[in-house]
């Protein structure tokens, strides 16, 4: 399925303060970018770089004193194969690829670490698997409202299981730290996110399992507030720390960010199977 | 200067168990292994891994029902350059390498988001340069009290900046977070340290600095408690949680892990000058 | 019923200091001091004092440099009314006697401001009466365990609903935080614990409730572990800040308290109605 | 001096609710009222009540459907006694009266339970005395930034410390903390202040301590935005939890509140002396 993404962000700076954007789409095998374009107005001279072990793309910049926009404009492709959720299994910790182990330890906003004895007693005898993953996704729809403004940036999953509040970010960080808590790898995506009401950036996870092609990264939305399969991939991490769509060095101004995507107009109901999603 | 190091870690389980070991020196330029050896015993199947974007090494195996011990010894050559202080300076965040910038970011044990003003009240108006860094880890020295047993595995800078009192761990999670706020990009160091009373594993953290010879990451040890040019790096990460010397996937019993170092008898005292790491 | 309680509590000190003990049981209608006898052992003078607004009662005495013991023997009858839990209802907070409010607060262990969603999800929707704070504690009871050691003097309310584990001291602030959001006025109670095994200090709650008598405290242990009729009291307060059983005023060395308390042999198990008991 | 204070407080709720209400002034020796009036409009039935411990003067109504305002209209003579700051002592913990000992204890805003360390080692080896405050209110002073909406109800004095911005509640908070690791009695003061630009409800702390006539409490303002002799006591507690000016049971929408207060056109400046209050 095509989708065309984008997003318009405005600052107004007193001085020269560096920028970092992480917005554009990944490029990576299952997400294509058919073509895309990044304007900054006025034109300033960027850097670019992509980051090896995430795909992660990051656009550098000073804003001279003033004010400055940003606009994003991108055609994405996405064909992530889905499976049947039932032929998706977990992974025992001894046979995981080592090089996915970073995503079982605690991080800023998911300390799996002092998680340990709630989420044993409320996941733990379930059988592993896809369909448990889904059960914690169950488990954070049903027990935590979506409430835009309950939560702020210091806002970590150990606050949301107690509180029982928060936004998309909030609901991946819980989702994030239950699975580590059962050794399931798990990360942080930042995405834009088709049929998402109100339209703007938006917040999944991704864990760590075994399907019918082998192993790989399956999303999940606690949310269940997006399609599944028109989650377009911005950038991932081990939690939001890592995944800011703006970092600046110094004091701003901020206009609300806009943030669009449009997909088929045709296309059926959002997907129920498991989708994965490969790394570049 | 050659060192020899050694470590025996014993443990028992009741049924099988993966465990992942980071205990080998890094292979890096300036950290040369001249030789190693890694036992396990009884002999046990291993499954090794170098993380590529940090160097550091892995070693999983099961442990089968019952008693285990691995062992590891290494002579090893360190040869980092030195330099003087007064030449290494900060580098402003519009000049970073992109690649760093993840050390910017706030992590488990350093909560940078939660510290500024304290930071920028402290640290904010001495000049930039190595200096500062070690003006960090003064205040670190002078403040906080180094005491066995103090802390525990969820205590983080934010809480050894009120409480005052951690071991080599805290003092590093303290220094990182500290850097970071003034955008200082910094990383946990795990190693053996010559000089180090009782002898231990040790965690120092890395500024990333620009001295003579370029960008690089510098030594910082705020316990002042063990030699800068006799550190013999075992892991670098964001932080604790993701430098363990031992992640175990289930219940065990461990004893007291034995840990030694030796470096030339004759050696001069520790160095007073900037010690530069290269990544491998 | 008539009970025997008994405690010996030693310490040594290496220079005069200050303790403040309240280990007496409380006299009030219905917990009657048959006889009872605190001696400290050398002699030394002392200072008491009954706290008007709790009855709690305190002994000072300042420590002279060496070891000392003291021993609280007493004969103590309870006759707390028992009632059926069915007629026992909670008072609308616009019907509260104005002097219990301050039981609705929150404490320093029992902050009911930070879980109102989780509280009002689990048991807003419940029929309100003693019934709803008995589902309390067995919430509690059946999704925290009681582990010795699990948690430390500056665990509260607020971890213990995600950790999931704590001793008597942490069921209790759990239960005073949910009553509390909930509007039920709540305080904490250290008592001397019938059928309390191994025996100990123990710590229980009570909820400012309606019954068939007229507004009044009842008391509830969401351990399950001692028998309601057979609770000792000795202290009460806003949560354990208010009630240590010995307060010291520099550094001294411990011994394990003893404790003990034997009621009637042929007694029948324990009471499931409702226990109200009295302010002096 | 004669001070002429007001409040005017107003609210929505859509159903029947309890309020109750804090706001007048405390009537001791030393702060007399002169005259007052409290009314509702529309009028309600109210129920008043004075705790004797604290001598807060509480006011319940409940609200029907619809609007109210409450207006509060006092003249206050304040004559509390000053006395010079060096006669004014600590009293060391074996000389306390017993009835002050609970304002040592940890509460919920203030967990000197968990600022031992840095409070011994900042002002541990000053002098005792009222000297020794008032150090403590420089350092806050000197060390925390005064910022409207920099801190929210769940701000503690442990996040204080670290995050150092607040408002008066917080600057307060951490002044009791600190007295309170000392051995300081220490409690919370809500108050009418006059000189505060912009006028607003204040809050400052008292210390117990001994001064010429005796024991009793001094008033502390680490904002040192008021002037000490020109408060006016509304309510005294443990800390903020204790002594809401408003404390509802239901949802409700307030106006921001109006308060005033105006003393002597021609009073001198304002008072570098000790200011002791005196209990009713």
């Amino acid at each position: 399925m095509n989708f065309s993404v984008k997003t318009e962000l405005a600052y107004r700076v007193a001085k020269a303060t560096p920028f970092v954007f992480n917005v554009q789409a990944q490029q990576m095998s299952g997400q294509t970018i058919v073509s895309e374009r990044l304007r900054i107005d006025p034109e300033l001279p960027t850097e670019t770089w992509t980051m090896p072990e995430s795909g992660n793309r990051y656009v550098r910049l000073i804003a001279p004193s003033g004010g400055f926009k940003l606009t994003y404009h991108a055609n994405v492709r996405l064909d992530h194969p889905t499976e049947d959720p039932a032929r998706v299994n977990e992974i025992p910790p001894g046979s995981l690829p080592l090089s996915v182990l970073t995503h079982v330890y605690p991080s800023r906003y998911c300390q799996s670490d002092r998680l340990e004895r709630f989420t044993q007693r409320t996941f733990g005898a379930l059988p592993p698997g896809y369909q448990r993953v889904a059960e914690i996704c169950n488990w954070i729809h049903d027990n935590v409202d979506y409430i835009s403004g309950s939560s702020d940036a210091q806002t970590s999953a150990y606050d949301t299981v107690s509180q029982r509040a928060g936004v998309c970010r909030d609901f991946a960080h819980l989702g994030i730290t239950l699975c580590r808590v059962l050794g399931i790898p798990a990360r942080y995506v930042s995405a834009y996110a088709w049929r998402l009401e109100p339209p703007d950036f938006h917040a999944v996870f991704e864990a760590f399992l075994h399907g019918p092609a082998g192993p790989g990264w399956y999303m999940f939305d606690p949310t269940r507030m997006a399609a599944p399969e028109g989650i377009v991939r911005i950038g991932v991490g081990r939690d939001a720390a890592e995944v800011a769509f703006c970092t600046q060095f110094g004091e701003m101004e901020a206009e609300k960010p806009e943030v669009a995507i449009s997909g088929p107009a045709d296309a059926p109901p959002s997907t129920t199977q498991a989708v994965r999603t490969q790394d570049a």
